[in-house]
Order: structure tokens, then sequence, then C-alpha cells
């Protein structure tokens, strides 16, 4: 099989990808990120948004996450169930090439009251789990468009839950009428510790939202500081439904490091211990692991 | 002077507006409504917009409500601090056109930890209040793109918070990833109540908007169900920090009548007594005894 002579993987996201070329002995040998995110790719394009990805990095299997596995990427792959392992997701590819591309499943969560998936989170989770940089007991909070906070028990994704705070984020930025104030940068400042307090402690976000325009408009607050504020809390009102699952006990995040920077800090405002793990590490991790289990 | 001999009336908001001509009489002798709303309006455009409106429906003073009096309307409009009566607004008016064409003032509630303003609900409420159609103790729902929940006491808008519902389901509607599901109709249907009961119970609105798409995605519930389980979610979210302060009597709910109707069904499930009031009429009623109170 070819894969022991190196292989590419892939992190291809909605927006964008990462590729890495892993050499026959697990080291990084090159890298390449682009916009060509899977919303870019016509529906028939893959296979040639693929060979031009091994154009740039070689002639090599591919081993690919993230939503190029959704109903909108090249081949729809399979949601292994809670409690997942990285076995469970290594036995259960989906070949868009057989032998030669394949696409990682996603998890998905499901009881009565809830349901839940995710699609290349799971990669960096287990990856981090399985090199020892996250213990078999963990509990990590993944921010990013849809923040995944995923209780790990015995080296497993036993349950997880969303809140899409990143999204819901930048449609406010985007298209709300808070638009304008939140095209001020939000950085870790004393309005953002404001805003976590407010989302810790208050169940009344799509209430406090609107206070924030209220506030410029009377003149209570500087326009400078609603980013910031507006951030932290849309970041509290996430710790605050996430930290339900972990009552006790040391946060791992994980994911891009200007993300898991500010999530460190939210949770330092909430009093609780947080240790960042790089997302991008943490992937690399979790491929070299699946490629030797494919092997 | 001018206002003994009728007077247009306008409610110009941010994408539409009503035009009404009242006689002297106070009768209805006219009405129109069209797509001009303020921000289709260029900031110059506001002297030759008001004249094609009374080219449409006679050479009258205009009373105007609504964000023509906001910082991107026709001329900027204070507002009136609560306890708020018609009285304040009749003694505040902004004239664009002196003697010629007033905007009312909106209304602001400032608490130390709390901040928050309207423009054109006022009218509504103070109206209805004014004409018997409201008690002068009342906690009135306002839906719209920014839910209004407004104590009346002793005839005045005490106090009041908004809940911005309406915008968040035309954001996830036009823009987020739930866009899909949400094309389709949102009715109070059994999917509606079962989103407001979960929305009324449950404080973690940010996550089960993203448990809908997993539902589906995982074929736990048809996608025809999401738009309304979504917009009872919010609604039920909505009436979660409302009801906070009217945690018993009857609810007025007023505004336009779909979305009045939504919001009575939801507090129904609530175990609340509602009484929707068409806010048309309301608006109505409030300029009439404005126009008393100037003359």
């Amino acid at each position: 099989m070819r894969w022991a002579e190196g292989f590419i993987a892939v992190d291809w996201g909605t927006t964008n990808r990462r590729g890495y070329l892993i050499g026959s002995d697990g080291s990084l040998e090159q890298e390449m990120e682009d916009d060509q995110g899977i919303l870019s790719v016509p529906p028939e394009g893959f296979p040639s948004a693929v060979a031009e990805l091994r154009a740039r990095l070689g002639d090599r299997p591919l081993l690919m996450a993230g939503m190029i596995g959704s109903n909108r990427g090249w081949v729809e792959a399979r949601y292994v169930p809670t409690p997942a392992g990285l076995d469970d997701l290594a036995h259960q590819l989906t070949w868009a090439e057989p032998g030669f591309a394949a696409i990682i499943p996603g998890v998905s969560h499901s009881t009565p009251d809830r349901a839940d998936v995710m699609r290349g989170e799971e990669v960096q989770i287990l990856g981090a789990v399985a090199t020892g940089m996250v213990s078999d007991h963990a509990m990590v909070c993944h921010p990013g468009t849809h923040n995944k906070w995923a209780s790990v028990i015995g080296g497993r994704i036993a349950s997880f839950r969303t809140v899409m705070t990143g999204e819901l984020f930048n449609l406010l930025k985007e298209h709300s009428i808070l638009a304008d104030l939140l095209s001020h940068p939000a950085v870790a400042d004393s309005s953002f510790e404001l805003g976590v307090e407010h989302g810790l402690a208050h169940d009344d976000l799509t209430s406090e939202l609107f206070a924030i325009r209220a506030r410029t408009l009377l003149g209570r607050a500087p326009a400078e500081q609603a980013a910031s504020y507006t951030s932290g809390l849309l970041i509290g009102n996430d710790l605050r439904i996430g930290l339900r699952a972990a009552p006790v006990g040391e946060i791992i995040v994980m994911g891009r490091p200007e993300l898991t920077r500010l999530f460190a800090v939210a949770l330092k405002v909430a009093g609780r211990e947080a240790r960042e793990i790089d997302g991008e590490e943490a992937f690399l991790a979790g491929v070299r692991k699946l490629a030797e289990l494919i092997r």
C-alpha cells in the first residue's frame, strides 16, 4: 500500500483548506493553505481541486477531514456515533478514490433530548489524546464557527455539545443592526471581561445584544468598546452553557490560537483553569495516528 | 394653525413607510404603504420623499414616528426618558419643517445595569392606553424586528426591555447555516409549540439552534418542521426573558397581526392570558391624540 511512502492530510473546511505532506517517517515535509473551501468548489469540481492539490504537494494518498465529507463536499461521509475513538474513525473511512483518497467520518451524539454532529474537530481531539497532549479523561472546548464542548472518557469522545458562538458573532458583525459597532476589533481587554461576566451570570443574550446598541446611542458606552464587549458576552454565554457538563477540573481549549486565547481569558474570568492546544498540531497528531491504523 | 384642517401621519420605518391622511374630524380619509423605508432614501433625499408623500395624500402638516427620527433618518429626534406619557411626546417634538413637519421623539430607558431605546412603538402603546384599548396599568409585548416588553404604569411607559428576536430569526434565515431549513414557512403548529416549550424551559438558545440542524442531518426530524420549531424556540426564549417583568396578569400583544398571532399562541403555551391589538389601529389612536395636544 502506498501510505507507507507518506501521504497528504487535508483539513478541508467550508471557507478554506489546509494541506500537509507527511513523509514516510511521519515528518511534515510541506504545507499549504488557500481559500478553496468546499463552498468555492463547484459540486463536480472536487477531482480537479484534488488534482491541483497533488500537483502542489505530490502524488500521494489523501486523508481528508472536515466539511469535505458533508453533503456539500466531495463524497458524503458517515457520522460515527459517540462514544467514538480513533479506531472507529479509521475503520469507517469513506473512499472517494478506492485506496487512494479517504474521508474521515464525523461524529454524532444523539440522546432522546439532544442531537449533535461534528466534522473535523474529532481528528484534533482524538489525535491530541492519542499522543498524550490531552489525558484520556478530559473536557475539551474547541472554539470555531461552531464551538464544540467535548467530554473525553476512556480516550473516546463520550458526548459533546455545539454552541454556535462564532457564527452568531459573524452574523451580527456582517448583517445586523450592530454591524457598525462590530467593525472595531474585538480584543481581550476589560470590556471583553465585562461582557464575559454578563454572559456567565445572565441568560438574556438576545436582549443584552440590543442593550449594547442602546448604551452607545445614549452616550453611556463608547462605540469602540462594543466589539470587545459583544465578543465577551457571546463567549461568556457559551461558557455558561458548556461548563454545565464540566463543573470542576481543567478545560482544554483547542483550535486556532487567536480563538483559544479569547476563550482562555474568558475561562479565567469564570474562575476556571484552562490549557491551550494548537489545533493544527493536534490535527497532525490525529492524521499520523490514523494513517498508522490504515496501513 | 393648519393641523385643525387635518394632517398626514407617517409610520416611517427602516424598510417601509405607511402614510395616513387624517381629516379634520379625525377620520381616516386615505392611506398608502410603500417600500420607501429610511434605508432606501438617500441622506439628502427626505424633502423630496416627503414632497412625493404630500403629492399623494395632500398638502397637510406631517406627524412622523419611527426610524425617520434616527441618526439615519431625516432629522434626528431626541429620546424621552421613562416614565414617558403622550404629553411628554407632544411637548418634545422635533420640527423638520417648523410648524409643518414634526418627528415624534422615541423613548429611552436607562438604569445602572440596563439601557434601552424605542422609536415608533411608543405611539402605538400610549395611543392604545389613551383611547382605553389598554388599561393604564398593563404589560405590553410588541413583536417586530426588535420585540419590546413595555410596562405601563399610570398611563406612562415606566420601563421596557428589547429582545431582538425578529432580527435574529431573519439573520438565521437569510445568512446562517440554518438558511436552507428556514426557507420553509414558520407556522403556529405542534413543532412551533415544541420550540416554545424548549425556549421557555432552557437557557441554551445558541446551542439548541445547532441541534435543529443536527436532528435533520441525523434523520431525527423532518426538514419541513425546522422553521416552525426555530420560530417557536426564539419566541419561547423571548418570553422567558420578557415575562420576568410580568410574573402574573394578562399580556397585551400589539403589532402586525401575523406576529401577534404567533406570540399569542406562545403565551398560551406558557400558560398566560394574551390579548391581541392591531398595531395600526393603535398607531392611528396615538397620532390622533398627539395632534389634539399639538393644536
